[in-house]
Parts: C-alpha cells; structure tokens; sequence
C-alpha cells in the first residue's frame, strides 16, 4: 500500500495553491503548510487501516469500505472517532470525506441511471476502484460561494455564483464557479464536485457533479491563512496537527465524460446533496465527539492545577462537556444502529445523524465558555512564549503562575487551554462548528421536513375519539 | 395467564388505602380510582406480551424476561416505548418498575453472598419465580421521606425518616418508616422495598430490602388526591390513563425472612440502590420518549388549527419537542448497545442511561412552553365543559373559537393541550420529571463521579510532551 | 370616595355572566366567584390610594392620575409594585388596565382629531372625567378571537373573527364580536374595548374603540373554571385572591356616539394597539416583579425546611429568581427614567418596556422549574387536605413529612409550593406569562421593528472607512 | 489641561515593561504598542471632557467628577458609554478604572479612620487632588495572581501569591506580590493597589493598599502579546484601538507612608475591595453596553450584505444581541437612580450593578454566536489580507465574495466580523467579559449574599397564616 513518503513526494504536481498572497510551489516543506502535509500524510501511518476487500479483491483502506449494514457503520464511526484521538484531537479527513461523497454518489447515480437511462454508476464505480486500489486522497467540494443568499442560482447577477456547466463538448464538459470551505483540498490528489441544493429546471446547469485530479488546469486553491500559528507563538497543538480550508476556483475547467457524474439532471441534484450530508454529518459526529476530549481533559487537569476541582460550578462545567460529547456519541450509535439500506448501501439514520449535528451546532460554545470558565482570566492576560524564554521573565512567570501545581507545568496547560477557548484557534472551530456540513437553519430545515409527525398525530386524534 | 378481569377480582383484599380523608373500601369501582384500576389492568389486554421462557419453562410476560444482552434490553427498550404508546401516551409501571428491581437484586445479593456467605440470592429468585409464574403486579418502594437533607439516616431528630429495621426476629423482622412517591402501589401485588442511598455502618439497620403483599398488616398508603379528574370537567386524557402516587407507610411490618433481601450489609445498599436506579432511569427514558409524542402530536395539530403550522417559530417549538424525544430514544438505544454484564445479566450503559436521565430532567419543560406558545392565551382562558353544554353559552363558544379549523373540534384540541401544558397534570408531570428516578443533582452527581476522565487527561499530558 | 361595600353591592346590575355553565345573579355570593369579587374590591381599602389632583380638581385615585413626567411614572411603577404585595403576590387590575387604556386613548385621539377634524378626543376625556371622579373600575379588552391567524380580519371565513361596526346610526354604532382574555371584566363598572392591531384599509370596520357599561344589553361574559380552587381542596393562595378571566361577547351591542373613540380610522388602529401595550407592559413588568416575590419567598422557605438552604444548586435556583425578578423591575425603573412625551403625556419607554416584557415571557418557567427543584417530589405526590383532616392519617403523614422543621409546618409551605408551581395555578400563570399583553412573537416582532440600528451601522462603517 | 503629546512624550520614563521577551525603551514609537499608547492618549482629544469644579476650585477632568447623586452617576455612565463609541466600541480605560478605586477608598478609608484613629482619608485625598489637578492616567491592581484557588493567602506553599507587606519601616513599607490583569498599567502615571478579596486576622500582611508611579524601582509588566495584530493581517479594530494587559510585579517595593492606605486593617479588605467591584462593575456594564453596538452594526450590516436580513433566525440573531445591550444599559440607570449614599459619596445599586454584570459575564457568548450565525462559514475560511493585495487572486476573490453587495465591500465586512467573533480578540474577550471585574462565580455569591429575602419570606408567612 501507499505510504507516507509516497505520498508527500507526489503532491508537488503542479497544483496551484496560494498562501497569504503567494504561489507555493512546496507544499511539503513550507514552514506552515507543512505541518498541515504531515497531517494528512499521517493516515498512512495508522495502523490497522488496511483490510482485505472481498468485493475489489483488494487490501484497501478502511474508509473506502462500501457500508453494507450496522456494524459497517459502526466501524466507520469508531475508525473516524478513534483516528481523531491519534492526530490529537484533530480530525483527519484525508478520506473520509471523499468516500461520505463515494458512497452518496453510488446510491444517486444507480437511480438516475434508473429513471434517464444514463451510465453514470459505472463511472462512480471506475472512479472508486481507482481510488480505492491507489489509496488515494480525497476532498469533496459541496458549498458553493452563493452570493445573495435571497436568490436561487440562476437569479444571482453575477452567474458563476454556484459552480455551472458553461459548455458541453464531445469530449465533456467546461466548468466555472467556485467552492467555498474545501477542507485539505491542496493535500488532495483528486477533487469530487458536488451540488450544494436542490435545484429546479431554471438551474439545470447548475446540476452537475464530478471528480478531477486536483493539479488539473484552471484549479486554484486560495488557503486561508493560519494565523493561529503564525501569530500565536505559544500555541501548542496547532503546531502538531491541523486542516487548511480553501477557497477553490474552477476557472473555465474541463472535466472529462468519464469523471462527470451528473451533468443537467435537476432533479437528482438534492438527493445527492443530502446524501452526502448524511453521511458527512455522520463523520462529523464521530469526530466531534472525539474532538470534545481535548476540552474535557484539558477542563480537567486545569482544575486540579487552580485547586479548584471540587467547585460545583466547575463539576457543572465538566458536565456540559461531557454531555456534549456523549450526546454526540448517542446519536452516532443510533444512526449506525438504525440504517436505511438503499441501492445496497447503508445510510445512517437521517434522524439521528441530524438530532446530533444540531447539538454540535448549538452547544459547542459551551465546551468553549466551560473551559474559559474553569481556567481563569490568565487566558486573556497570558504572556508570550517569548517572554518564558528571557531568563529574567521567565522567573517571575514561573514564580507566579504557579496553582495547586508548579508554575512552569500550569503555564503549559494555560497555554493550550488558551488556544482551544480564546485564540484564533478556538475562533475557527466554532464558525465550523456553527456552519460546517451545514448551518443550524439548514440542520433544523432538514430535520423537521422529513420528521414522521403523524404517528403522534394519530394518537392524538385516537384519544380526542376515545373522550369520556 | 392471567386476565383483567382475575386480576381486577383480586385487589379488593384488605389493602389499607386512603384517598381524600377517607379508607377505600372498594378500589375497582371507585369513581376515580377506578380509571387507574383499569389502566393497570390494561396490562393483561396487550397483545404479544406473554412469551415462552425457557430459563422457567413457562410462558411468562416479557417485563420478567432476564436481560441477557444488547438485543434483550432493545427489545425491552421498545416494548415499553410501544406499550405507553397504547395507553394513550401514558407509562404503565404495572411489571416494569418490579422487574427493574428484581434485575437489580439479583446481581446484588450475588455479590453479598459471595462476599458475606448469605443466601440472598437463592431468596430473590424463588420470589421472582413466583411473581413471574403468577403473572403478578408489583411497586417497588425506594424514597425515603428523607426528614433534614443535611442529615444522614442515623442522624436525623426521629430515626423513622429512612425505612429501618426495628426488631430482628427468629421468623423474620419488623421494620418502621415511610417511603414517598410509590406509584400504583395500591393496585400492585406486592411491594418490593429497597434502599434510597448509599449506606455507612451507623446507618446499618437502614441497609434492609424485602418484598411483602401489599396487605401486609401494619402497611398503609395514602393516595395523592387526582385533583386533574376532580376539578377539571374537561380534562380528557386523566379520564383515560392516569397513574395513582401514594406515600406508603411501614407500621411495623413483619417481613418472613424468605422475603428479606438485605438486612444490615449496608455496603451494598449503594450498590443495589444504583442497580435499581441505572435499569430503572432506563425505563423511564424508554417511556419519557414516548410520552413526548402526547405535546409532539397535540403541538402539530393544534399549529394547523391556528393557522400557524408555517411560522417559524412554531417549527422551533416542534423542533424542541423532537429534539427531547429524539434525544432519549438515542440514549436507551445507546445504553442497550452498549451494557455491561455482570453476573450474567445485561445492564443498560449507565453513562447513557444518565445522560438521557439528565436531559429529561433539564428539558421536560420545553414540552410545556412549546405547546403553550403554540397553542395561544386560550389555554388560560378556556370556558369549562359546563359552558360547553349550556346550550345558549354553545352556540357562542364554537362561533368564536374557531381557527383554521371548526371551532367544535378546535375546542377539543385545547381542552387537551390545556390539559398537557397548564393543568394539575402538567405540574404533576413537571414536578416528576424534575425528581422521578432521582433529582437532577443526583444524576449530575452519579454521572461525573462515574464518569472515566482519564484517557482525555492521557490525551493532554501526550500533547503537552509533544509541544513542538 | 367609594368604598368597598357599595362597590361590591353594585355589582348585582343584570351584567349577563356564565360560570361553569349557569348564568349568575348573585355575583358577591358565589361561592367561588366572590373571592375575586372581594380581592377587585380590596383596592377600595388601600391606604394612601387618592390624592388631590389639580387638574379635575377633586380627589381621585392614584390611577387615574395621568403622567406628565418621569416620577409619575416611577410613582405608578410602584405602586403597582406595592399593590401586588398587598394583595398576596396577586395583581389588582381593577383600574391599571382601564387607566392604560385611557391614557393610550387621549394620546391618539388627539393626532386624530388633528389629523381628521373629529372630536374624538373630547368624549376620550369626559368618560375620563366621569371615571376618575366616581371611582369606577375598568376592564379592557383588546385580543379578539383572531380564528385563522394566517388571515387579516376581513379575509376570514366568519367575519365576527374580529370586533366590528355592523352599522352606523345616528345615534351610535353597532358593534359584533368577541373579545378574549378580558381579566376582571365581570367585576368591572366599565369596558373600554381598543382594536388588536393595526389594521388596513379594507379592514376599517375592525378599527373601532368605544367604553361601555358591563351591564349593557348584548354584552356576555363568559368566565373560565377556577379549577384551582374546585379541584384542589388543598389550594392556599388562590382561595385569598384570584383574577377571573372571561371571553367577553359583543351580540350586536349599540354604542352611543359620545362613547365611541374610534370608528374607521383605520390609519390609528395600530397607534391605539401599541400606546395600550406599551403602557400595559409597563404594569406588566411592575406587578411580576412583586408577583416573583411568591416564589423567592416559598423558595427561600423552602429550602430551609429542606436542610438544602446552603447547596450550590439551590443556590443556582434562587439566584435565578432573583435575575428575574429584578431584570423586571430595571426595565420598569429604564422605562420610566426615559419617557417619551406626547400629547403632555409620559409614555414608558417602549424599548425597555418591551425587552422586560419579552424577558418575562420566556423566563417564567424558570420561576416554576427552579421552585419545583428546591421543594422536592413531593409536589407531585402530596396527600390532600381531607386526608390531613382524617386524625388516623394526619399522625402518620405529619410524622413523615417533618424535614428540618416540624412536619405541620412543612406541610403548608408544601402545599403552597405545589399550587405555585405544579397545579392548575401555575399551568394558568405559565400561559399568561408567555401569551398576556401580547406573545412572545408580537413583542419581538415589536422590539426589532422600533429599534435604532443606525447608530450602531455607522460606527462599523466608520472603523471600515478609518482601516489602517 | 494636559494634552495628547504631553502625556505621550511623558511615558518613557524608565518604567519597567516587557513585551514578548524584550525591554521595551521606547513604548510610544514600538510598532505595536503604540497603537494603544494612542488609545490612551486619545481621551486628551474628547470634546467636553473638563469641567470646573467647585469643590477644587479647578478645571478637571469629569472622570474625576466624585459622585454625589444619581445625577453625578448618571452622568458617569453617559460618559463612559459615549467614549466608548467615540473610540470605537473599545473602552477607554485610562482615568475610568483609577476614578472607581479612588472613590471606594475615600468612603472606605473615613470609616478606617472613625474606627481606628488613623489618617488615611487625608492622604487619599491628598493623592486624588494631585492626580485631578495634574489630569493624569491611573491603573488599578486588584487580582492578585492567587496560586491554589483553595486556600487563603497565608496558607499558601509561596507566601507572595497575594501581594503583601514584607516590612514596615520608619519612612514606609516594602511590597511584594504580583497581581495579574492589570490593564494598560504600562500607560499609566500612577498604579493604586488594592486587596482582591476580604481578609481574615492571620491574613493581616495581605491587608494592604497604595499608590505608586508606574516608574517605580521593582514595578515589572510583562504585556500580554497582541496576536490579534500580528498574526492577523487582516484585523481592522485591533490596529485602531485596543488596551494592554499585564501581569505586574512588585519586587520588594518601597511605598512612602503618605502613599499607603491601608497597612493591616483586614476588616477593612473585604470592604475596599467590594466598594470598588461596584464601582467599576458600574464601569463595567456602561462601557460595554456600548461595545455591543460592534456586534448589533456588524451585524446588521452583514446580514444585508449576505441577503438574509428578513430571516427569522437572523432577526433572532439581532434580538439577542440588542436584549444583551439594553439589559446591559437598564442595569446602570437603574443603578444610577437607585444609589446608596456613604460618606457624602454616591455609590451605584449594588444589586442592579451586579445584575447587570452577572448577565453580560453569562451571556457575552451570544454576540459572538449570533454574529457568526449571521456571517457564515466564510469567516473560518476567508482568505488573508495578502491574498486580496495579490492581483491574480483579487479579481477572483472579489469575484467570487460578492454577496448581496460588491464582492470588495462585503470582504471588509467579513474581516471585522471575523474579528469580532472568531479570532484571538474575539477569544480575549470571551475571556474577560467572563471573568473581568470579578468571575460569574464570584458575582454570584455576591449577589446572593447581600440580597434581601426576607420581604419575601415575610408576605409568604402572611399568605400561610391567612390560609382559609
């Protein structure tokens, strides 16, 4: 199988990636995006990733195991939970989004081809045996940039504000528009491309789904810029592991037959989209609920060195962590416990999947607000990394800082307590948490359209009959 | 089996029932009493609820079948779910809460035996044998009535304020107290006693369980008045289902010594008392959840009788709604996915267990608000049924009550939500939600104290070290 | 000035009232109904209650003087305030409400006289004249019935959804309808009836105002059940005072000219809807804040009879009383310390006015939760007053309850608990809490359409145009 | 009066400061900090910010204004809410937080004195006329850096975690200690010193209060590191505006007798330090009702940049925000017009005060995620500053930001939001509107403790005692 040298040599291909204003031509050994390459390139170093595949006959990563029931699902959720306890906390989503995309696009495309008699499976299929058998690296493109979010694709003034076909040709497609929030995209090799909605017949160009290599021409990557590293020089884990989001451009991109996955049928184009949702909002559960850990244990050791652990406004914060997480935990297992199966294929319970994305979304502020609690106004007054490392500051720092434990341990835990509660760090994660696989509104949309109200309905009318 | 009728038959046998200042003679006609009577005995209707039980051999009904696995506590999960869906939304803890116990004693009196050379167990399970085999009701009585909260047992200004033993006897023992909130005792078989707490040694004559007929000389119980029925002419649902609380009082009582389970090994009193409470909380979010669909179901029909059904923040409140109900089921599903055994008998995951526990009580009265918002001001202001009745006062109510619906039937839709969410039942129900199965400070505390925060902590201290 | 007897002897005027289904002739008498008529009649035996007022020159009560500045204001806040105390925690409506209406009214008719070249003003200010000096008491009633919320008050199927002119004579006007929520009207000598909301062109015939005596020919009234007292033999607070509600019908009522306010002006409807509700939020605010004084006290009792006093979470409880109590009374001192003056009347603030209102309809629960969580189960579980009366039970249940203190002591305050936070009481308070002088909706609908978003845009685009 | 560059060119006087390990010679010209010695300076340039007053027969400065009446404290909040404004919805700490000590310490100090015989008053007030007449900035050190939470200050392991007096001399004593967020200490012309907390007898050493030049031998502040500007090179506010944290540390300080105010009188501690939490908790709530006009204009102005302004959930965004704000402002009238007066000195309500302070520490997290529910996701991906500066990537960027607006206008938009919500100030802040003036913890014990219950409990005995 591919390993991790492997796969940081082939990622100088050509892509177009910017950071902060420049074209990086070495994505492995720039002094930032490094640490994030070694992120990614970490999922070849896990062990037992590899199993043998009886339908590709193959030994292939566990992320692309095609679902078949329960305990699948199961798996996947302890696989992506356990993994992200590995990178520190910090969710590894080399493939795990490209495959929540696989297995979204399996089911739509069989479908379609169904209802249009198009081939489009077969291509899904082809794509994911090439992918699965080389081991690859995946990012899904989905969110579109919208531009007035009062108006459907083709009402918005400028065209190009959800990404379109803007020419067929005999041998594919052309397409422009960009995706927003494209998480690891210039650590990907291939890029699948996906609708972000529902789309009506007026916005047909706008159904289109793919998947290109992502050093292919008129691909650009823009990364945000991370400044949690670079203007926090006492930040901890931010220098071990973390994510680049980009925004990706496909300026007047041609996409292969083979790779188009949906090109005009309108009508499929939600179905996709909420496929992918489910499955995504599935993986983001698990990750979640594991992320929540380094909350929990940071809350948990910073009380012990305040002396304050036995405070019941300090057990109260504990506890709002903890049924974060484990309500988080709960509805991964409900959802892998309750699977529709479709076209062969396990889905997660919608439901579950989306009770627990809506927690996520309205509570993590509380794992933020929790910590900052337990740990003190030093968060917010804390000195430099710089000022530790001048001799004569560093012991008064040393000296006064101390708590129930030495000064020099408690500065360590402030630090990271620092950067996971009040830092551009801490900033991030909750705009992610807030809007990532879909914002509260979009979560409470889904979840009360497909609702079965009239279970309890009928109760009601049976009870209304039954009067006395 | 057994039957509603023989069953019915048998509880007029002497039990010392008191209800508004006077003795009950006759508990199956009494005009209120009655209606719970018949709920209890509603039991012995429900299809599908006898099964072959090859540890008895003997059909037997499936509140007694020993959970033995994940499959075993789903399936119970679900059929307590199902069963307070037929009985209009309301628990019926006719065989459940005895079974809670017994599950719980017979792990316990294991380990006392083991560790103490007793023979509990064998006790315990030739009374189960009984029950099961003679299809029996039972209440289990758990709360003391406490006296000074500040105070332990043995501590309190008259010693009778926790069940105690008073006298050991050659044939058995005479015990004195009170136990508040047990509910249909006066329609159960027999009463299963056990302790509220944890015990230490100067509490030991505290440390006692047994299980006695609930015409035992010397028991007495005196029943909450169901001013829901009484007061209100339009109530519905009370007329329907309704469960009777009591405070059951232990004059000296003679319990034989084949009936006593634990007596002064008050080591295990802890024990037994989370057993009981861990199967039980289980129960109760298995019920609770579908308890919801009572406001679920009400809260959507009475939005479209509005007119309102589209507004947004009637979509909120029904989102709260599901959001609590959802959020339960996820935790009996998880807590019967994960158990521990012990002893050869699967109990539900306590952790998940507690968390559903928690959220019920912190959140049940989002269901009141919710159907309240939804449903308008009317339900402070509902003309009675008398008014209804009144032939000139009719004509005017149903003219003016109409919504989007005709007024006739608008009326019997706020009738209910009145009863639901600003009534006697909403206050008894909000009160118990708050405090059944233990406070919310109780399962805050047994939660954190249980809970394992180390492999979070392990994570930190692992980033700490790694600090680049 | 009047006094308390020949109020309540002119209450037998062939006023047309139903309760539970009968037409009542004896309104002083009634078993039930007498509490409220004695508890409306109480502020006839308020000390301090008249002053001299320059302006009529004569002697008038206290709410009848008509604010002309800030201390006016704050002098009506408190003795709103204060009354409420005197009357158990209890509002007395019998002449705020009326009060808020006049005041409300000659603000607006005046800009209509202006504005039209009518004389409404004139007969606003003679029937005040007429009250102020004979001490009358006042409902008014402003919430119709809607029907289908989704539609405006001419679109819907009945046209009587919303009160309205049938025809116009040349001695008065017709008027068809049915008003909901009026409080106290069947003990008032008076009904002021002001439109809803504001109203349209096409609805002109729903902008009416008029003031008419209780006992005019056409006016129904038909009160709620006082569930409270006939179904809880153990109720306390309820049997000293109690507010009846009433859904008040207009069956083709004439209104003579001089007493008609508004008569098509659709243009004012909404001017007279929200001066009412600004000036009926404001005496809102003033008598929850006493009224919360029911709960801090029984809590604070509470949890010394409990032994809890000192828990945190007890604490937690009290300390959210107290959060709402006095956000209430800092939006009614803001509101009256920033006035707004028109017509040379000081209205209330209604930025401040409205968020103490919005605060108080989504906080009150917690009055009830956090009273619920102190007191115990036992709210749910509590024998009644007959089983108390029963000397065999009383021993045993005065035993049993005792918890720091003496049992027959705990036992009121259980009581008293109950009925405040877990009965028929609190499901009627809870609904009027979030519905009374307007919902939650209207009144955030009501906030953010008033609010001054300038101030604060411009400084965002003045840090965007100073960027460095 | 003093101006802008008097106070400027004043500042480098050999006072000890550290920023990121260096000594800092220059504070004025540093490319960081001077961004905040502007900020300081910047209150020499308010308009309307000298009165003369009669009671020093001087033009001073009305922060230095000691409060009489309501009016005086009304006055105060006005100010520091406009100045506020006036720089940009930062406080301007600069003679805010000095004026709150040295008010606290003249009414504290005359009580010394009447109790004790000292003269402590006359060099308070000697110190105060010094610094109105010289118009000079102050900082107040309050929170010592405390070491285990869980014990006093003379039962800690290192006996310098509290600040204290480690001799007394002839001429004065020495100090020593540390106290942690001292803001924009490194700007100040004088640091007043006082207790955290109140103090029993062995705590006596600990007992201690002072004024000092900033420039004083042993006085060492490290600053806390901006990240906020120089990892951010997008930031806007943070290069207008922003104050300087410090830990300050005495290193065996000597303070002249006429500079301590308090030297061993602990039952003086508890009260000095409380007086002067109400004074600048008063400060408090006025400054930062005024910063939530950042988050209510941004957005304001975001949601209609992103066409989303008629939302409900967005209106419910703007609610929240707008509810914090004016509880915020209702808090300090009310304070205001409800003070206690102390020796001739206005002190603000302490209950509203705390109120107020107790809501915006338990709630400041809604602006932050009510902003970024408005903002969306792009605020964790946006591009950097360099990226919009690079040609290539502009016209993308611009291209593909657009939003209801101009791509090039909404991106400006999208970096203060981003600021504001999700960035190391939006961190910085969570951190001290949770725990500045005081932690929610410590505001709750305060609030509770000085609470009357007893009105209350007093009607709920009447109501008992009453019972028909």
């Amino acid at each position: 199988m591919r390993d991790k040298n492997s796969y940081l040599s082939s990622l100088n291909d050509g892509r177009e990636v910017y950071y902060r204003g420049k074209k990086i031509e070495d994505l492995v050994n720039h002094e930032i995006l490094k640490i994030s390459a070694n992120h990614s390139a970490g999922i070849y170093d896990l062990k037992d990733r590899i199993f043998y595949d009886n339908e590709l006959n193959s030994n292939i990563s566990k992320y692309y195991k095609i679902p078949r029931n329960s305990n699948d699902l199961l798996d996947r959720h302890n696989m992506i939970f356990n993994h992200t306890l590995e990178f520190n906390g910090v969710f590894n989503i080399s493939q795990a989004i490209g495959s929540d995309a696989l297995f979204a696009l399996m089911i739509t495309t069989k479908k379609i081809d169904k209802n249009k008699g198009t081939k489009y499976f077969e291509r899904v299929r082809k794509f994911y045996e090439y992918v699965a058998k080389n081991d690859l690296t995946l990012t899904t493109a989905q969110t579109d940039v919208k531009g007035d979010r009062s108006k459907r694709p083709s009402e918005q003034v400028d065209k190009d504000m959800y990404v379109r076909i803007v020419e067929k040709r005999n041998d594919g497609i052309i397409v422009k528009g960009a995706k927003a929030h494209t998480t690891q995209s210039i650590f990907a090799d291939e890029i699948i491309v996906i609708p972000t909605r529902a789309m009506t017949e007026k916005d047909s160009d706008y159904a289109v789904a793919f998947a290109i290599p992502t050093n292919t021409k008129g691909v650009k990557m823009i990364a945000r810029p991370i400044d949690e590293v670079e203007g926090n020089s006492s930040s901890i884990l931010s220098r071990l592991d973390f994510e680049v989001e980009t925004i990706t451009i496909f300026d007047n991109v041609f996409v292969p037959w083979d790779r188009v996955f949906l090109a005009g049928e309108y009508e499929f184009a939600g179905l996709l989209a909420n496929l992918f949702a489910t499955y995504h909002r599935f993986t983001a559960i698990s990750y979640r609920s594991a992320m929540s850990d380094l909350f929990i244990g940071t809350g948990s050791l910073m009380a012990k060195a305040n002396g304050i652990q036995d405070s019941r406004h300090v057990r109260e914060d504990l506890l709002n962590m903890i049924m974060y997480k484990e309500i988080l935990k709960m509805s991964a297992v409900s959802a892998a416990v309750n699977p529709v199966i479709d076209e062969g294929i396990a889905i997660p319970n919608s439901l579950y999947t989306n009770v627990g994305k809506l927690y996520t979304n309205s509570h993590f502020h509380e794992l933020i607000t929790s910590l900052i609690d337990i740990s003190g106004g030093i968060l917010a007054t804390m000195p430099s990394k710089e000022d530790i490392e001048n001799e004569i500051e560093k012991q008064y720092i040393e000296k006064y800082l101390r708590g129930a434990i030495e000064g020099k341990d408690r500065i360590k835990l402030i630090d990271l307590a620092k950067e996971l509660s009040a830092s551009n760090l801490s900033g991030y994660w909750l705009t992610t948490m807030i809007h990532a696989e879909g914002s509260i509104e979009a979560s409470k949309i889904a979840l009360l359209r497909n609702y079965n109200l009239q279970n309890a309905e009928e109760m009601i009318m049976k009870i209304l009959k039954s009067e006395k």
